[in-house]
């Protein structure tokens, strides 16, 4: 990408953004070995690596690490949202109101909920999204609020 | 896992939490082709991705995945912080105050700073964390406060 603000990468910039404005993404399928292959890198607990010893846990059978539906929806809104140099997060909130099962098909629907300019950085701003990420029973899995570094036009 | 209080585990149940208890994980030494692998799949934009175009972006050269830096987080939290059930969240707030680099090592510190009963739930409780998550010249990568789910004695 180019430098904050100078030049033209085809994508949105602070300017060409309003508030409600929404961003519907593609699906990502999940499956057992996804679940299973990043809970063993990220997050190794018995109900997120075995299908069998996961039903006695908490969650009643296997289910994908937060972070793991959070990666997933992560690359779904790379794919949806075109941000001028990209999608540069300084922080978000996250909860998890559902487990992700093997079987669900994850989409994230994402909303612009507030934009404000940088008063130290006349080339920027902060723009903050509130993106869920639901499953094809339209079950939230995750909702998510963002906030992103998105440069001005200059 | 045990279903929630059923029985011992060996791990740490809401009444041996204390408020101000701190757990200090082993290290992960990250490197270049970590940053990409994960990245290609989860995050993939050019800083994230291709160290040679990432000069030319925001953060001046390779960075990690702002999920990368939670999920090896996790990884580490996980083998510090020994929770009867497990480490099961129900939501977290994060800060990146810094780019997670190639050549970082990296280290969670956690402290536990609240703990409530549940009112509806007299078998668990909720317990607030807080993990920042250093490189090897004690610098701030990630700041996370999360919520825990975690079973009482029965």
């Amino acid at each position: 990408m180019a430098p904050v603000g100078e030049k033209e990468d085809g994508g949105l910039y602070l300017d060409d953004l309003k508030v409600g404005q929404t961003f519907l993404s593609g699906t990502h399928a999940l499956d057992e070995a996804q679940i299973i292959a990043f809970a063993s890198s990220f997050d190794p607990q018995p109900f997120h690596t075995d299908a069998a010893a996961a039903e006695d846990t908490f969650f009643k059978g296997l289910a994908a690490s937060g972070w793991h539906t959070a990666s997933v929806s992560m690359k779904l809104l790379v794919s949806s949202a075109n941000i001028s140099g990209g999608l540069i997060g300084a922080g978000a909130e996250i909860t998890w109101p559902r487990a992700t099962r093997a079987n669900d098909v994850l989409q994230v629907e994402t909303e612009v909920v507030d934009i404000k300019e940088s008063r130290s950085r006349p080339d920027r701003g902060i723009v903050t999204i509130r993106s869920v990420t639901r499953n094809q029973n339209n079950e939230s899995l995750q909702i998510m609020i963002s906030r992103l570094v998105v440069p001005r036009r200059t």
